[in-house]
């Protein structure tokens, strides 16, 4: 069963890198489908929080990043889970549009065919 | 719709991070929950692919992390997406008993009571 657990309590237990920044899954609640993964920094955890739309760390950019702020494709937060070290968010979601910058309704449209194929990289062949 | 890669085209689209990691996220492919999140470099994704049992490394310890090695709860690989800019694998995954070391089903069940309490960290307030 869920442990719930309030907003002061995660501030004790969540654990940023020592970059500032931790990695934040988000999923779809309706599909379950996993839309993409992102970093937040305290600051974008906040906002998300108290906004309920979603906030993460830009790393290219090296700023606070409201999801959906040009494109329009916003995430509202509907639940948030702390893991059981304190490293990783799960965020389940709505998201308006896809989730994706390419256009595609996720990110994780790549899909490695590894049955048949074991190449190993050029550097330790 | 999907993109099927080789694993040849794999190696030149993977972006590990600077500790030469790349986080990857653990979804059963029965039940579409989240069962964790860790870590995999080169090798220990190389030994993934070639086993179809799900190897990770251990920031704790350091070393190549069979998971399961010690508990008996193995994951096996199922499909591996990359995401689109290269930085993440997605495993979608059959388990065998709980996934998270405290025997939780998985490590995402301390759900975050956000709806009410707004308090800021110590540290900001």
């Amino acid at each position: 069963m869920n442990q719930i657990i309030s907003v002061e309590s995660l501030w004790q237990k969540i654990k940023f890198a020592e970059n500032g920044l931790i990695p934040a899954i988000a999923q779809s609640i309706e599909t379950k489908e996993i839309l993409m993964l992102a970093y937040m920094n305290q600051e974008s955890l906040i906002k998300t929080l108290q906004t309920g739309k979603i906030h993460y760390w830009s790393r290219s950019r090296q700023k606070i990043w409201l999801k959906g702020e040009t494109s329009g494709h916003l995430q509202f937060l509907e639940q948030i889970y702390l893991d059981c070290d304190g490293d990783t968010l799960l965020l389940l979601i709505k998201q308006i549009g896809p989730a994706c910058h390419t256009g595609k309704p996720n990110c994780f449209f790549q899909q490695i065919n590894f049955s048949k194929d074991l190449s190993l990289p050029e550097e330790i062949k």
